[in-house]
């Protein structure tokens, strides 16, 4: 079935000085220029050095409003002794910026002047030669050189350029970059209803997202099907109308990779297989003195691998400096191994609590295309070192606005869908980004405790007196000061399918055979409850099929019902009509927002309330239902 | 002639925050929403919050090349009792994300299978339930928010919202902004032969290029002459079509002052006059409540007003967050005052010398769009305090990237065109900056001694021993690391206009009375030159009408004959020659790059030797004439 390994698994910055030595040997680097109008040239790159073609101010030029003079005629005029001048022979009046007649060599101000009479000036001090007027070429000198070759054009340039009478230039050609997605099971955007085993062709578009920001023209092709002889067809269609080639997927070890073989045949391929994680699958590669990019079908993967190989090329051949990402210094929040052979890319979401930037390193799957969105910067965590340990300072590679970053306040525990909605209050109406993580109640108290959130949404029954949330706190954070704001209180049940087919009517049912339980995550507020209630039913967990199977959210649990590869679970209601599921109340709990008051400061922590007390969030969850909102933005506890 | 003087003086930040009120107050700010193709959607911001149309995957798909079983048909499987699985009924085989049927719960990766033959599967390890398989909304579940409002759209989203069904998402429409150039003097760029006082329209383009890398729509008006209703017209039409209505110029004090009062009769005129330096005649007002900006005629002025005043208006308009422009500390080289009442704006050219980034402040003058090109930044001297000390440290808001500043070799000294050639050469081959004022062999020589500048260009004339530059050196920079190199060799002479009609023969005739003399600053090399040559010729000073012009280039020398404001003046041919101007020649001088040793690392100074060795340079100064490159990159004397 023709299936092969990687043949290799080159370091990365082998890998990059390889291509590089290869297209520059090839001279693919060899500036290709275009004229353009100066006024389309911002952002553009100057292919040869601009001189001015005209001076300016092209002749003498007032720099005042006044009267233009002959220096000698003014000689000896003062209080006592006023000379006056003649309008037209010995004086024109003049603006700033108007021209200065051959017969006259200085400008007086007009504040230094009277008109006793139409056609006399009467003047009391005399004119310096030469005062008050710009010379020729005072700003520009016709021949002078603006800029030089290979310089970036500002707003700044194309005003100065056109000032010395520059009208077009010759510019560094914009490198086209070719995109082939390939693989029977794509469709193309905007499809519904989509067969099992179709998957939306995004790859592409991001990409070319990628290569408008970094100043190429992106040239997407059309999908191909996993046919050899077709993507054969695209790449040489692709090499005669792109200077760079990229084929999107088809490069992992799976049957259709055609790619590396297609690559041989019409090229040569330098490596298949990058010691980067995620990426590794990528395939470098020749053809017609263009480079060829093999990326990876997972988004990550072809984020990664189209970054770290496709973005100095592009700088280099646009005739740009080496792009610096802007870095900055982070605690991260957990270990990060390094791996031997590997570097490791992770992407992390960032905070500023206390006084740290701390970095929380995002779900390493390689097809968590959500992972990329929370994605605020990135972690090389390199081969054969100590990595990172919880708590180290690692350099973080920004990929969004730091003035963003600079307003996130994160809310690390339970998820609940009214979260979502707050954030974007937060961000609509006071500029702050919420960033959360879901962890579980547990989890959040555990992050509040080591100082890695501002906040926890938590759902925690005290089994023993019914009570939620205060005893658990009063257990894992002592000593710290602590607010409890109620968020909202909601119904949770039992999630079914629409129509509950199983007829599903409580906690009972769960023991039933051919009922698939799909359970939360220990320390999950849910889980919490749902043991609670197995061990008031006197309920014996190895009699719930699916137990053991866990989910991290109200939504995955949702999510694999409404998949039909479970039939109940413990979740909100929320979820359940999120996802069109019938729903079983069996109990309401209390979601509270913990915060710990010495790492938020009071104008966030007021925003939060105010977006909380806000007709847009009563509005949002009452309209979705299954929430109570007689507590919401209540202090439930507060420690003394 | 209703001449009126600026009704106001108002601080910056205090226009800055009247503006922002009443436009709060007239609804501006209120956000306005367009859908567009999520595929157009790079650098835009969301108006609304986005959630997932459909989950990814949205069906169970598996992680791995391999076989989809049902693990409960695995149980029990070992090395020593393998298991065989029928083809079809109890297991099928997929690839990566390949669909697992609804009657398959595992899969097992295909490393551990054996095919005994074409229907059978073999394995020896049991497969856990769900293990290899992605349930259903692993990255995205339908319904889930995947971007809050007011977001900005990068690739990733752009990846993640295709995947999760969205094609289309409201995003915060760009504001329209309209430019209305005014002024009769004003020419289209393009026109050439322009008459004197004709002035080339280049700052609304500047404008322009300014809105575009803010995210806004420029709209740019054709120029309207200085008539009241035609600007009135114009000004109206703009109200109706764009956003935020800039009219450039017209807003000095001069006789065609007619903005302040169109605003007036069509809206409100906030203020007429900013506390700031420059941009002092800049013009706010609110037409049908749209922000309406008058901004000065001068480019320096027009760029820093339209900065200081359109950009925050225009990101709260994109519902962008406030744009934080890079800083970085630097040396200030010469003294900065502060001015009572106002806050200069001091634009800035930025290297790195020695251990720190020095800032020298350009011209002042807010005609010169050149100092524009030079700036690498902006030092605000803030009303009211100490100003900055030469030396003392400051901050600058950056306006160029950090990547090219850092690569930048400042030279300070005498100027020769050869030096442009040189900085030409070093950028295109070494990326690397050559940043060049010139104050004149002597301010060369100041700047080393001060350890502000890598190298100087000198051409020092001993007029005791006729040699050239290691006198002064070792007067000067005695105890410095100091290399002395060659760049050229070049001919002295005095420039006359073309033809030579007042038959010039030498430095005798500069005391004819019809010769108008234009000289050189003190200290400039040139200047001393001239001084011996005439000391020599036991010529009077005095008896040389325009001795005391100065000028500081030898291009401004020629420019002012070449303007018929003078007849003759010392210079190199170069001069001569790029404006066309005959040439007499004096002398042949040594101009020769002082370097700093300690202070330019081994990679630049071999890089610009590298440059002045190359055929490139050769080539550009033999093809200027004038030059003799016979000690071109020797090195002429070097401390020990």
């Amino acid at each position: 079935m023709g299936r092969k390994v990687y043949i290799d698994n080159k370091p990365l910055e082998e890998a990059q000085a390889l291509l590089f030595r290869r297209l520059e040997e090839a001279g693919f680097f060899k500036l290709q220029a275009e004229e353009i109008d100066v006024v389309d040239s911002l952002g553009r790159i100057t292919a040869v050095a601009v001189a001015a073609r005209m001076s300016s101010p092209h002749y003498s030029a007032s720099a005042m409003d006044g009267i233009a003079v002959r220096a000698r005629d003014t000689f000896g005029a003062s209080e006592t002794t006023p000379i006056r001048l003649k309008r037209g022979e010995q004086f024109v009046e003049v603006d700033t910026g108007d021209y200065v007649p051959r017969e006259f060599d200085a400008v007086i101000m007009i504040e230094d002047v009277n008109f006793p009479n139409p056609d006399m000036a009467e003047i009391i001090a005399p004119a310096v030669p030469w005062q008050h007027v710009r010379p020729v070429g005072e700003d520009v000198i016709a021949s002078q050189m603006i800029v030089p070759a290979l310089y970036p054009i500002r707003p700044y340039e194309i005003g100065a350029l056109l000032t010395s009478g520059v009208r077009t230039i010759s510019v560094v050609k914009r490198p086209v970059v070719g995109i082939i997605p390939t693989g029977t099971e794509l469709v193309e955007p905007g499809v519904v209803d989509m067969a099992p085993g179709e998957i939306m062709e995004s790859n592409s578009q991001m990409l070319a997202g990628m290569c408008r920001e970094w100043g190429a023209v992106p040239h997407r092709f059309p999908i191909v099907i996993d046919d050899e002889e077709l993507i054969k067809q695209a790449v040489i269609k692709c090499s005669q109308e792109a200077d760079i080639i990229v084929v999107c997927s088809g490069s992992s070890a799976g049957r259709e990779d055609y790619t590396a073989k297609i690559i041989g045949e019409l090229g040569e391929v330098l490596l298949h297989g990058l010691a980067i994680r995620p990426g590794k699958p990528a395939i470098l590669g020749i053809i017609d003195n263009k480079p060829v990019i093999g990326v990876p079908g997972y988004p990550v993967s072809a984020a990664l691998v189209f970054e770290l190989i496709a973005q100095p090329i592009i700088y280099r051949k646009r005739g740009a400096q080496k792009h610096e990402a802007e870095k900055m210094p982070a605690r991260v929040s957990r270990k990060l191994a390094s791996h031997v052979g590997v570097d490791e890319f992770v992407q992390v979401n960032l905070g500023h609590v206390g006084n740290d930037f701390i970095a929380y390193p995002l779900s390493r799957g390689a097809g968590i295309t959500t992972s990329l969105v929370r994605s605020d910067g990135v972690i090389q965590v390199p081969r054969g070192t100590e990595g990172f340990e919880a708590g180290e300072m690692a350099q973080v590679e920004l990929n969004r606005a730091p003035e963003i970053i600079a307003r996130t306040l994160v809310a690390i525990g339970s998820h609940d869908l009214a979260l979502d909605w707050l954030g974007n209050i937060l961000n609509l109406k006071h500029g702050i980004r919420l960033s959360s993580a879901n962890v579980g109640s547990m989890g959040g108290l555990v992050a509040l405790k080591r100082r890695e959130t501002h906040m926890a949404g938590i759902h925690l029954l005290d089994t023993d007196t019914g009570e939620y949330n205060i005893s658990y706190i009063n257990r894992y954070l002592s000593g710290e000061r602590v607010r409890l704001v109620n968020l909202v209180k909601r119904q949770q049940g039992l999630l079914v399918k629409k129509g509950n087919p199983l007829g599903i009517g409580g906690i009972q049912d769960l023991i039933r055979e051919e009922v698939r339980y799909i359970n939360r995550q220990k320390g999950a507020g849910t889980r919490i409850l749902l043991d609670y209630l197995l061990k008031a039913a006197d309920i014996d967990t190895d009699d719930i099929s699916g137990y053991e199977r866990e989910e991290f959210t109200h939504l995955a649990v949702a999510a694999a019902i409404q998949s039909d590869t479970a039939d109940a679970g413990l979740g909100i209601y929320a979820a359940a009509r999120a996802l069109g599921l019938d729903f079983i109340p069996v109990a309401e709990e209390r979601y509270d927002l913990c915060f710990l008051l010495d790492l938020i400061d009071d104008t966030a922590f007021a925003a939060v309330m105010e977006a909380i007390a806000s007709e847009d969030f009563r509005r949002e969850v009452e309209h979705f239902g299954g929430y109570d909102l007689s507590l919401s933005g209540q202090v439930m506890w507060e420690s003394d």
